[in-house]
């Protein structure tokens, strides 16, 4: 959900697969603006061409076609969302359940951060075609993965197993986040961390 | 899910206004046919036309478009459902925990029974327009109002209340359902319904 999560790495000099490279990056970060500002079934190459200073012709060096450009957005900022949700996860203290609430704050923290990013990439995308719900379903599975690796560490982590479970708790924190985003971020980020960890801790076993 | 939940009123002989409604039911019912063989947005006018048995005339004199249609065929199967889930609660022996284990049968079933509508009213139609999320989001709220009253008929009820937990439970048992359609209902159902109801019964507090 950053502004621009794809900006990390600088090319110097160097070759035409370097440079090619670098064009990519600035499409994804172009792309990651124009989708959360106009929403992406509004968004056209041409919008997305224009916000990364490049022409159409290096678009189709890279990408095929919108939805493919969209599936690559997608993973970027899923990248860097897991990492931030590590990172928190990494810098708390505490047992595990003082860790898995750190990464759900830090999860509301960069949707609330980041309101325009949140509504296309938690809410549009779905339904554009099999190949984004493929990667939907993809970074469903490791958000699951995730929470239950982060609440039992070494438990006996019975109930965390279970793939229909892991599935429900992770729609639950995202539907969660929906009904929030839908009620214009009212509520306090503590009772909406709050509301996510009850569902969470049904991973923690009966 | 019905494969025809509209098809119970009869109409005959008599007016203009009692033919013309029985037209539009005539639509509604072979929008959930078409919808399910074909998916939405696959499906054309033209189709529901041949499958109700009727002109393109007379689907522009109930529906202004198909995102009209879809939201109406929408509504009505959502309407057949949760009278089925009202039916199960009804006919439940026991407490609370056995009505709400009644009702998610029932709702894992008519997922399982109808599975092309599933897949069409559960995964394909989000993200169509506004006014389809809108009634999207309308159903969500009345599903877990009917969690919520299930579980806590006169309990205390303040975890049922959370608007945001009641969202997250709604969401947990779709999304266990999806995990389980994405994995062609492979697990029981006892199973699924055993993963629902350990998120169902966060709502009944501490």
């Amino acid at each position: 959900m950053p502004s621009s999560p794809v900006a990390n790495r600088r090319y110097r000099g160097s070759s035409a697969e370097e440079r090619r490279a670098q064009r990519r990056e600035q499409f994804l970060e172009a792309a990651i603006q124009v989708y959360g500002e106009q929403g992406y079934r509004n968004a056209t190459v041409k919008a997305v061409c224009e916000a990364a200073g490049l022409t159409e012709r290096y678009f189709y060096e890279s990408f095929s076609n919108s939805e493919e450009l969209l599936v690559a957005s997608f993973q970027a900022v899923m990248r860097f969302l897991f990492g931030e949700l590590e990172k928190a996860i990494a810098e708390a203290s505490g047992g595990p359940v003082e860790r898995a609430r750190a990464m759900l704050t830090a999860y509301y923290e960069a949707l609330q951060g980041h309101p325009q990013s949140a509504r296309v990439f938690l809410v549009e995308i779905s339904g554009v075609s099999p190949a984004v719900d493929q990667a939907l379903e993809a970074s469903l599975h490791e958000f699951g993965d995730l929470i239950a690796r982060t609440l039992s560490p070494r438990g006996d982590g019975s109930a965390a197993s279970d793939p229909l479970l892991r599935a429900g708790v992770v729609g639950g924190v995202i539907h969660v986040a929906l009904k929030w985003i839908s009620s214009g971020y009212s509520q306090p980020l503590h009772e909406v961390v709050g509301a996510a960890m009850r569902l969470c801790l049904v991973l923690r076993g009966r």
